[in-house]
């Protein structure tokens, strides 16, 4: 049987930073047909925020170490002021949004990493998506935005990466709904000459994908997020799309990766 | 038909300020029986915070004023920090939480105070609740719990009193179920002493309220508190219940407010 719809979308701080272009985003998402689901970053605010409390920002290799201090203040600004101003403008938009973190019905459940090798403080990793309660919601009329906030079973709350959150979404409602998960970034999708923003290359699938990398054609930062988009669809997500966050609303736009 | 009994709990600054009230709270809470709801105020962290920021709280009257800088924390902290938190906790106690805002499922739309005689700034009068969708997540086996924040139709967030949110969450659910709303504070219920923490009045309906006015046995703070528990009553309310935060889990501790 042919499964419903489901189109996820997942932005970062880009977007999130600059006001103009969240409201243009916003208003396109709100535009798009049948049931969808917002996956959301966290931008610059946080740490300007930490910065103004006098709280220094500890990074190992460019990441961030997420202190209890830090796990406040990133929980206060992704899962409080930007998830509840999306979601306050979504509703304006007739997009019946619902703002969610993992603990929120149980829906995403994550484990501390390890910290060894190295410790990366209060930082989950997914453990188990509730894609039952979630489909239930979506059923009824509603659009989660998530926040990439989680919690462990002990009711530990956890920072989490977006883009792998809004990957083991997709994942696990995939089982329910056939899945586009959109990444929206800055360029018009993964192009062929970096220099020529016409140059996108419209289509991805495991055997070009090994084309493209023999011949170094897609670069050394896309080669993990191709990857993992080609591992999204193995388990059971329709399509992978990147693309610029304009063009969210148009199906057609940007690099799709299938099977 | 007799209706399905809900249990809604409001909870003040006192208990969220203190961590092992707090914990020892929520278990009790998570025990209760049967479908329930909570709704949270604030308390001091917001304060807290906003000196840390160096912004300066604006009362008139004792009353804070929100501008754009108090709204921002407000919400952060509300519906990020505190809410999550307690969500978090909950689950760990296997009790189904689901935290929300207003703008949440357009479950509460307030509108901004009207500035004349007083501008207390983004602050939310409610105007409507969508008890219908509610009534969905609560059937659904969901305990939502509610941050007082609201947003407008514009998709303005403002600061809502919790007191204020609880009651019109329990008018507008008491279409659907047999509601109990307990207010939890610092007493054992309405005293008939205030010296005494053992004389609590078990029972006050509008006969014997107007009886304990004249004798002057309420005092002046209780008087509101108690003329908007008789009018939430008059509403379709079940019961009011004021009672110490101990005592949630145990229905017919504190003073219940009934018809």
């Amino acid at each position: 049987m042919k499964k419903q719809a489901l189109h996820m979308v997942k932005i970062g701080g880009n977007i999130i930073d600059a006001p103009e272009a969240l409201a243009s985003f916003l208003a396109n998402f709100a535009s798009m047909p049948g049931p969808k689901l917002l996956v959301h970053g966290g931008g610059k605010i946080a740490t300007s925020m930490a910065a103004d409390l006098g709280i220094q920002s500890q990074m190992i290799d460019g990441r961030r170490v997420t202190d209890t201090e830090s796990l406040r203040i990133v929980t206060m600004v992704y899962a409080g002021w930007i998830n509840k101003s999306i979601v306050a403008s979504l509703q304006a938009l007739q997009c019946n949004a619902i703002g969610l973190t993992g603990p929120d019905g149980g829906f995403v459940v994550s484990k501390k990493r390890n910290p060894v090798p190295i410790d990366y403080g209060f930082v989950g990793d997914i453990e188990h998506v509730n894609a039952a309660g979630l489909r239930n919601l979506i059923s009824a009329g509603l659009s989660p935005v998530f926040a990439p906030i989680t919690a462990d079973v002990s009711g530990q709350l956890l920072n989490t990466n977006a883009d792998t959150m809004a990957q083991a979404l997709a994942i696990a409602l995939g089982a329910h709904f056939d899945v586009t998960l959109t990444y929206c970034f800055e360029k018009q999708g993964v192009l062929r000459d970096p220099s020529d923003d016409t140059s996108v290359i419209p289509q991805i699938n495991q055997a070009n994908f090994t084309q493209l990398k023999a011949d170094g054609i897609v670069s050394a930062g896309m080669i993990p997020k191709l990857e993992n988009a080609l591992k999204a669809i193995d388990e059971g997500v329709q399509t992978v799309r990147l693309c610029h966050a304009d063009f969210v609303s148009q199906p057609d736009k940007g690099t799709l990766i299938q099977a």
